[in-house]
């Protein structure tokens, strides 16, 4: 039985025309965060499973992750994502970095899931992190680059919303306000971070499922339900919108707003997975209704450098996946037609394919960018391969341009035909760089 | 215990620094190989277990490779090599695919081995093939290309070697001229590829325990030691040296020779371990005395399309790893000096934050990479971390500045101040691009 052409399940093959846009996504993530200075990390794609034990959120290590045994009896980890592998990094070196430390990374990730719309099971993910600023000038930091980062692929405030919440907040609207059990704060928790997928009926009967009889007895529902129906943080009732944690999303909303930033706002029901968080976090969301859904998120995780026996660092991150950007992209058609890039493909008759690559090197050493048809068939066909290949130059080096040394440059979208020295070559692919 | 902050053993933690080398080297292989019209192409890191059972070398899937269980119970494998991926995904497509096809990738690849110097478990490797040309212009344009590839990265002709065998060949040797059994074969060809790590003597007397009496007393040991010492390929006997297949490299010598490469040679010695080559095979070699090792290779491979039940493709192809680039680069002393890429480095005192980040903005969105420090420590602190990040413009944003709308601007290197307002910085940083 021949072999599969397949790939793994839930992962791509990316084809020269799938990798144009891959390529087109990174360098629009690397154009912007290096505009605010974000330098370049990578490390390697297993991780001994120790490291996700600590923080990552338990279903991802029990159910999602590919974990096996090396051939040495270590229990290995293809990475799920990369907050504790670059939290294991700064630690390392805690001592000699320089803060605040502005690290990025395009990482792939690997979840074991059954693959549906915008999930996969391996994903690219660009994850920007700050280490070393306690302030909020970071998170702010953070949602301009991400707001700089839509804009550069075109995108308008009108497409998507980041919303805020805080995990201080979280902690006081459950603990402190609502006085739940911990039992009851782990299960509400997971409920809320459910609510937009459940009807409101149902939402409230699993609330009255989670809580305890004094629980209920003493309003929580109710509290919760006004509290999970704010349009704005200046609706929480007063005794919760004057905690400190409200204020400080207050304030960012307002310097975002500053910025220009109007879409950035509370949402109470924004939970995120992560165990490690503790304070601010964020979301974006697409706003096409067919495709409503988180497309990245982060906040601040200050206590994830401290696990490693260091000083902790005060740290704001984000993730950002390729599959859910481009169902956005997608969606508000800002795709961009990418096509072939190289310059020149270059025919020419069986026999002469030496003497032809003799002025094919001279070109390509000039600066051009060209491909020589070796396959020895038809002048016809090989100009049938140029355009099957979408490349909109073919260059004619056949026995009369080879003994002119005048080469037929043909223009394959307009059918116009140039006859032209090797100088004439360069020149015209070099100063016109955009021909 | 805290956690320990140690990459996987035989895998490397990319720093910033590190990870400047890395995109450098990778800038100067994509930029050669497009400048041919390699086009990129990627694939996932988990391939089935079969598809490597079929023709890889049997050593490295029973004994190198990284393979488990995934949850649903397929076994699947961390790719050791990137051919089996690539032979796929052309089968997936073979109709549809206009040739000749020029496809190049840089994926990393895994190997269970113990590491050592120019060995690791994680490498990167450049994977460039060329599908749909029978004829040997194919394996000329592939050893052309990276001997561009060497002087692109400043390399001289007197710094490597590229050595030159034949499949064909090999088997007329041993099978046809020393008509050895199958089994010597086998036995010989493993240790013919380990001829240069052996003593003479040593190497003599494993032959003698190979071959079988008779073999032996055909005079087969001195017949392949003549073949194995020769210095040029006339050398070799002549019932050798007129087989087609001698002919073919002694075609190809030529040609290359006519392109002004006078450093790919053949080498009767030069083996290559995977099982799936079929023709001409290559690979270059380091001639610093230190490190003279193969850093890369290729070759001819025009079966392996053709197990995925479709039409085979001839194809040849070479790939070549970062870990052994990197010894190399190093001991010609031709590694770059890499610097910070940000443009300015931005201080502030702390109240001023946000005036100074609609300033930094501003400019950033004018074109310059630009990063405000956001730790509100001394000014001169703040310096020194621009310092200690090795970047050369230092922006003064303080109180005077902010009023003045002009600011300080100090280069690092010279300690030369200047003063300039938003749009003489923009002008600065726009029109010379070289600053």
């Amino acid at each position: 039985m021949p072999l599969s052409t397949k790939p793994y399940r839930g992962a791509r093959d990316f084809y020269p025309e799938d990798n144009r846009l891959r390529k087109y996504i990174f360098s629009i993530w690397r154009k912007t965060v290096e505009s605010y200075g974000y330098e370049e990390y990578d490390a390697p794609i297993l991780e001994p499973l120790e490291l996700y034990l600590a923080k990552t959120g338990e279903e991802i290590v029990n159910e999602q992750t590919y974990v096996f045994e090396d051939r040495g009896k270590r229990k290995v980890v293809i990475r799920p994502e990369m907050t504790p592998t670059v939290s294991r990094m700064v630690a390392a070196k805690r001592q000699e970095l320089a803060y605040p430390l502005r690290w990025y990374s395009i990482p792939n990730l690997w979840r074991y899931e059954r693959p549906q719309n915008g999930r996969l099971r391996e994903h690219w993910q660009l994850n920007v992190d700050i280490f070393g600023v306690e302030s909020s000038g970071a998170e702010i930091e953070l949602i301009n680059l991400i707001c700089d980062i839509f804009k550069n692929f075109g995108a308008k405030e009108s497409m998507f919303e980041i919303k805020l919440n805080h995990r201080g907040l979280i902690d006081f609207i459950l603990s402190d306000y609502l006085k739940l059990s911990k039992t009851s704060i782990q299960k509400v928790s997971k409920l809320i971070d459910k609510l937009h997928k459940m009807e409101k009926t149902k939402f409230i009967e699993s609330l009255d499922n989670s809580l305890s009889p004094k629980e209920i007895a003493s309003g929580s529902v109710e509290k919760l339900m006004t509290i999970l129906s704010v349009k704005s943080i200046k609706d929480l009732p007063s005794e919760v919108k004057n905690n400190d944690f409200a204020l400080e999303i207050i304030e960012i909303e307002k310097k975002l707003k500053k910025q220009g930033i109007n879409n950035a706002l509370f949402d109470p029901s924004l939970m995120r997975g992560f165990d490690y968080y503790s304070g601010l976090i964020f979301e974006a969301y697409d706003k096409n209704p067919d495709n409503n859904r988180s497309m990245m998120g982060g906040g601040r995780y200050d206590g994830l450098v401290g696990l490693f026996g260091v000083a902790p660092v005060p740290t704001v991150g984000f993730g950002w996946g390729d599959v859910t950007l481009v169902n956005f992209l997608n969606g508000h058609h800002l795709l961009p037609k990418l096509g072939n890039e190289l310059d020149i493909y270059a025919t020419t008759i069986g026999q002469n394919i030496d003497k032809a690559n003799t002025v094919i090197d001279k070109l390509r050493k000039s600066g051009i960018n060209i491909a020589l048809d070796l396959s020895k068939k038809k002048l016809a066909d090989q100009i049938k391969t140029a355009s099957k290949k979408q490349i909109k130059y073919v260059l004619i080096v056949g026995d009369k341009e080879l003994a002119s040394a005048k080469y037929v440059l043909r223009n394959l979208e307009t059918s116009i035909e140039q006859v032209l020295t090797e100088t004439e070559l360069i020149n015209k692919f070099k100063i016109n760089d955009s021909h």
